[in-house]
């Protein structure tokens, strides 16, 4: 019997499910030297009865420090959380003893959460403020450009399992996010291409005037030019918020931000990690743009101008020496998107604009022979390797 | 520089923060014999790909395999993950293999957690549904009388940890809750009156009338009748959900709710949980009554009234031998709503009414001595034991 004189009322029910509802922060910064500053701004703009600054050990005497510092210097309670750095951190052990430093602190439901550091630290700290006395106040603090442009958007916290990467995590809106390109001096080279090889996806889904600005300002990007790093994050970031935005829950519109993703974590498994992110990345638009032209759905040309792009910024477009297609593509069978014989990517229209299905989906399913065909094509790599063909006769 | 172009909009902003949108089901089922036909309810209303079915080892055999088998019934894939019985496995440990053995099935985003049991499965279970690819569809079975007044009510799930009890845990809306008072016939009887003391506490602070109810009702709820225990959980639920509706993040008058908490936490800690969380409540209903009585905000005559009530239930009303006053009092300090020197009581006004201080909160700062001596009187004991006189004068 259904209990309806109990039905939720006011701001509660079916219009605002709590996952449904924003995941982007209220209050938003760029600026040189922010991190500096930082203390004072939260003491206003998110007080807090205790702060907990987590950091890995690379970044918390760059930054992490300062940040904790300056909340002192407002006034503040402030204790600066270190981790070891490394995506190997990702994971409950890490999270678990985060945690009990928290309630060794004393830490409280009015405990402010502020996560300084790359993607890694994002994703971490996040998890922890989702689950720490049921979830209290995040503010991100990236220091990486990925983590500028991307990572610190849209509400996505986690960790890694040993049967695969983010499978545990919850969304949590940050209250905050500061953006500091000072930070971005200590980063290594590698580092900041990896971030780029992002902002050229959300230019390749969404913009494509955007694509054009990062090719004219490569050389500036890549020397580290403060101000056109800063030009880059906001409006990268602008793109994601507005995806992110339009479908917080990544139940259509959010899946194009996984344009380039597909192909790139099936390198990653199929490298065993030994391909950076940010590396499989550049590979994957590349590769998805290919496929998407060999498919019909994406204009002629766009796998060359993408490729064009991402190789003026030194980046890879090609897999490295030793992947096999059809190991590739039996690892992006593990994709969470894949089924049976088949994978689904978000594809391009053309460059700056994102393809739909005749039915209004924002992925394609695509058997595994034309995915093979398209990556032979393009890598000009046989689509069955020696070894696969014994394997099948077995 | 504030990023204004790209505030979030629609149903996506500060209107409606994702902690604070609803924390009720969509769906509320109540009625005898559903364990056994939930299977069809849940594949029609609550659709997914997979179930996951969490149940401890005293309830998996008897409700949450037939939970199971009527999903498989019902065309449906389900699962069930059994988890050793007791609150010690309300931990970071057994959400660890709970959360592997569900990537070992290949659970994805689409999987539905149902959880069948008491508190510690709902709130364990709760968190594994929370945190599993960053949160699924929960459903909740009670199969405590405690489970279907309080515990399935108001999307709190979390974990123990070492340093205290759910103090990691994540606000989590299931989609659905279903009650079947049949599940009581083998609730032990001790179970069953632990159920009782949450559902006078809900009469305190919200309607009397249902206080005379519970009392003239008392032998036929102990004696299991399933009418009246079901006439009971509505009642006593609605209470729980209306509270919950007017404050889902417990800022103001969720705050109620703890009425009695304050002194039964104090009471678990120093018996070192000897003393089971029902009779703590039972007794802390009654101290707190009185502890309002002498702070001159509860009416005379209250504690008189709930002692009555609960003992006509076969609840204790004092504490266990071998508990001091000062001991109490000191375990009491280390209550979440603590400052120094002082205690925090949601306290009732009258019975069926909660109490308000002048400026409005829901909560009662009052100092240790007050409190000591109103329990002295109350419980006729030393305010000042010998033992911790010593201590205090070394």
């Amino acid at each position: 019997v259904s209990d309806e004189s109990t039905k939720p009322a006011g701001n509660v029910g079916r219009d605002h499910p709590s996952g449904d509802a924003g995941l982007l922060p209220d209050r938003i910064e760029m600026a040189a030297g922010l991190v500096a500053r930082a203390g004072g701004l939260l003491a206003a703009d998110v007080p807090a009865a205790r702060y907990a600054v987590i950091s890995d050990g690379n970044v918390a005497p760059l930054h992490g420090a300062a940040v904790a510092a300056s909340l002192r210097d407002a006034g503040r309670v402030a204790d600066l959380l270190e981790f070891p750095a490394g995506e190997a951190s990702k994971n409950r052990d890490v999270w678990s003893s985060l945690a009990d430093r928290l309630a060794a602190l004393g830490a409280g439901r009015d405990t402010c959460v502020v996560a300084v550091g790359g993607g890694v630290t994002l994703d971490l700290a996040g998890f922890v403020a989702a689950t720490w006395a049921r979830g209290v106040d995040l503010v991100l603090v990236p220091t990486t450009l990925l983590g500028m442009v991307d990572a610190a958007w849209g509400g996505k916290t986690g960790l890694d399992l040993p049967a695969g990467k983010n499978l545990v995590g919850a969304l949590h809106r940050p209250r905050a996010v500061l953006i500091d390109p000072s930070t971005l001096r200590t980063l290594p080279a590698a580092e900041l291409r990896y971030g780029l090889a992002e902002a050229v996806k959300h230019a390749v889904v969404r913009d494509a005037a955007q694509l054009e600005w990062i090719g004219a300002r490569a050389s500036a990007l890549l020397a580290g030019d403060e101000d056109a790093l800063l030009e880059l994050v906001r409006a990268s970031s602008a793109i994601k918020r507005a995806v992110v935005a339009a479908d917080p829950r990544e139940r259509g519109e959010r899946q194009i931000l996984n344009h380039g993703h597909t192909v790139a974590h099936g390198l990653e498994r199929v490298t065993e990690y030994a391909l950076p992110h940010g590396a499989a990345v550049a590979v994957g638009l590349v590769a998805e743009a290919a496929i998407g032209e060999a498919a019909g759905v994406t204009a002629r040309g766009t796998a060359d101008r993408v490729a064009a792009a991402l190789a003026a910024l030194g980046l890879p477009t090609r897999p490295p020496a030793g992947v096999s297609i059809p190991a590739l593509v039996a690892a992006m069978r593990l994709d969470k998107k894949a089924r049976a014989g088949e994978t689904r990517y978000a594809l391009p229209a053309r460059v700056g604009e994102a393809a739909r299905d005749p039915a209004g989906r924002w992925t394609f399913a695509l058997p595994e022979e034309r995915v093979t065909a398209a990556l032979a094509a393009l890598w000009r790599m046989p689509g069955r390797s020696t070894v696969s063909a014994e394997r099948t006769a077995v």
